[in-house]
């Protein structure tokens, strides 16, 4: 495996180092929502609760299985049974290596679209299995992130009798593409035809602006025995640090994940689990009640993004680089093209990191703004052609994203 | 790898549907300190605090390092770098899981004292090494934990071109044993001798009663650089659900489980991070004002510990069992020989689990008690002969040692 630091760890250490405004990682800079962490004092006022502060139920608290159950019933259309549908993990990190490390035998071939999250090839390829990239082609001008179109005779042209797994990232990071139902029912059709299991990554699955919709893969018909859906308490709640995340699917599939778990984990954090617990059943009693729509769930995350996505798209703009506007997720491609850098004309050889790795520490050293250059999504050749972007992360507070605007246009 | 549920699940899941007093799975029933707890509070009170409830420094929260850093200095006797030799992570089990896989290269073989941890066998062949087991033999009528005895010459004589790595839990768990500088010696001089790393599982290093010296293994001459040493906070602040651990070592031992976690976890929880960061702070400083000695660091566990080892011995042999006593940890073997139940006599054949899971299985469905097995430590083979021994484990309010007791001489 490449021991190289991850992106997070170059860029992140970098933004720290220099001070740097930072619109990369993907994190909020607001508060988290008060009723979450209200609900962890809660819990940690009592020190004498066993059952919140020592060893839980290993394969998850029981109390968040059941809300998680309860809540993806609706979402799946499919009745979730809480004692062997749900596997609570560290994060959803985990959740995606324990499905690889689980279902994958040596030489195992995965279809992942690029460009994709970053920890999926070498999860994969520490699990023994081997990726099998097909990129998601972007038309023209693009100016949305439907724009990246995927192509399933592409997909379909890169299966053989080894190919066991396709992962599917919806909403897509670093895009923020959200797949239509079209392309979802598509890839279905191929799933079965070719019988495959789904890793379905929908950790931004709250996260859906107006005029779009969540499809879950799992509610497609046939399509739940099929499919590991995978989702995050991060994300979800705003709470990034808190580290909680989950697989949630058929009994069945679960089992060889449950197995690493047991070994390797065996439990994860009892404190946090019980206030998650809390805060998802409070919001269930939301939607229970009809009070939001699925896509404004929880803390009505869609509508306190949509002005901060605008708000960039259009600072982007001023400044001379080109969004891609993002249908979900918090995080928005740009094209930088246009801008004048000390690395513009300059000639590169093969051995050069990408463009793009160049600008991003050259606008975080030099400009003190830290972002996240895209062609980490990409492996391999796939990298050429797509290194003129920048990835942004648009839910910080609208100080932080007017300090970056503000860097942005002096680029001109 | 096996898919059975592990001692763990099986027992405590029995435990709760039997609505047993529970002294089986090694966590408090007792409240976890105050001072601790409080500290979450703190951290959850303040949800704007980024820093706090966002992701953290991957390798592990800074505050936290450092002052891992600073304490296992004193410790090992060696300068610990913050930044380079300590790993933060999901309990001492990842901590674990990691060093194997982030080692052992297929087939690599791996010293393992039995009876050992049930979780090492799994997680070193699913990181594609061999488990070489080694028993550490009881004398007879052993009446303590020194009983138990490292036979050098026997680990020795398993030592092959393929022996990578050698694994020693100390204090070790199940049986209390404490090594003794002459036993960790003689290892060190086989590690040497053989160039082995070690891994060295000293969760249990709070909890040293009176008379006993913990010895870390990295920190006997020339051992730093070839150990990577386990800790756990779950067992350091008596909150286990907080599920915190980590690997610490020279740089180069801990690279390999740097890169695993990059991809595989990414980081731990932020909240709990800090606020363990600021409790060993507070222990620190204790030490370093001299008022507690090294083996009653923390919240003085060991003379919280030390009445309620003993009243449990007392009892056990007043029910007629045979407890061997444990220098250290808070779980205690005793011998079940001589008590009359139903399986006593039975015949019983090759396919049947080892005695001990009866005994275990029917102490707590039909006289409501929870222990634990500890056949279960042993592999193979080596069950046999070392199956007429219960677990129990001792921290535990007075009140449920109590009930125990109660229940156990009623076996009488
Ligand atoms: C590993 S931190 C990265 C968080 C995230 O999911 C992202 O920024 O894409
Ligand atoms: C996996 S829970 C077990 C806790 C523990 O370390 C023990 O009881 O031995």
């Amino acid at each position: 495996m490449d021991s190289k630091p991850s992106i997070w760890v170059e860029f992140t250490t970098l933004a720290v180092e220099c001070k740097a405004v930072n619109i990369g990682q993907g994190f909020p800079d607001t508060p988290m929502p008060k009723f979450v962490s209200d609900l962890l004092t809660e819990v940690s006022e009592h020190p004498e609760r066993t059952d919140w502060h020592q060893y839980t139920r290993g394969f998850g608290h029981t109390r968040l299985v059941n809300v998680l159950a309860n809540l993806y019933s609706r979402f799946l259309k499919n009745p979730v049974n809480p004692q062997t549908d749900v596997l609570v993990t560290v994060g959803a990190y985990l959740a995606l290596y324990y499905s690889f490390l689980g279902w994958l035998d040596h030489g195992d071939e995965v279809i992942v679209m690029e460009p994709a999250y970053d920890s999926y090839v070498p999860q994969i390829k520490l699990a023994g299995g081997v990726p099998v990239p097909v990129v998601l082609s972007l038309a023209p001008n693009p100016i949305s992130s439907a724009d990246y179109k995927l192509d399933i005779s592409a997909i379909e042209s890169k299966i053989t009798p080894k190919t066991k797994m396709l992962i599917l990232n919806n909403p897509h990071n670093p895009t923020g593409k959200l797949f239509s139902r079209e392309e979802l029912l598509a890839l279905a059709e191929l799933v079965k035809k070719h019988d495959l299991i789904v890793i379905a990554d929908e950790v931004y699955e709250w996260h859906i602006y107006p005029g779009h919709e969540m499809i879950r893969f799992a509610s497609l018909p046939g399509m739940y025995e099929r499919t590991i859906t995978i989702g995050s308490a991060g994300k979800a709640f705003s709470a990034t640090g808190w580290k909680l995340g989950w697989a949630l699917g058929p009994a069945q599939l679960l089992a060889p994940l449950k197995t690493i778990h047991q070994n390797c984990v065996f439990t994860c954090s009892t404190p946090t689990q019980e206030a998650l617990a809390r805060a998802f059943e409070m919001d269930l009693a939301i939607i229970e009640e009809g009070r939001f729509s699925e896509s404004h769930l929880l803390t009505g995350l869609a509508s306190e993004l949509l002005p901060k996505r605008d708000l960039l798209a259009k600072g982007l703009r001023e400044a001379g680089l080109t969004p891609i506007i993002p249908e979900a997720g918090y995080f928005m491609i740009a094209d930088f093209s246009d801008i004048d850098w000390p690395g513009k004309n300059q000639q590169r050889s093969e051995t050069d990191d990408p463009l793009d790795f160049d600008f991003v520490r050259w606008l975080c050293r030099e400009r003190k703004l830290a972002t996240i250059p895209p062609s980490a999504f990409y492996s391999g050749e796939n990298k050429a052609g797509n290194d003129h972007f920048v990835r942004l992360c648009f839910f910080k507070s609208d100080e932080t994203l007017l300090s970056a605007i503000e860097i942005l246009k002096q680029l001109k």
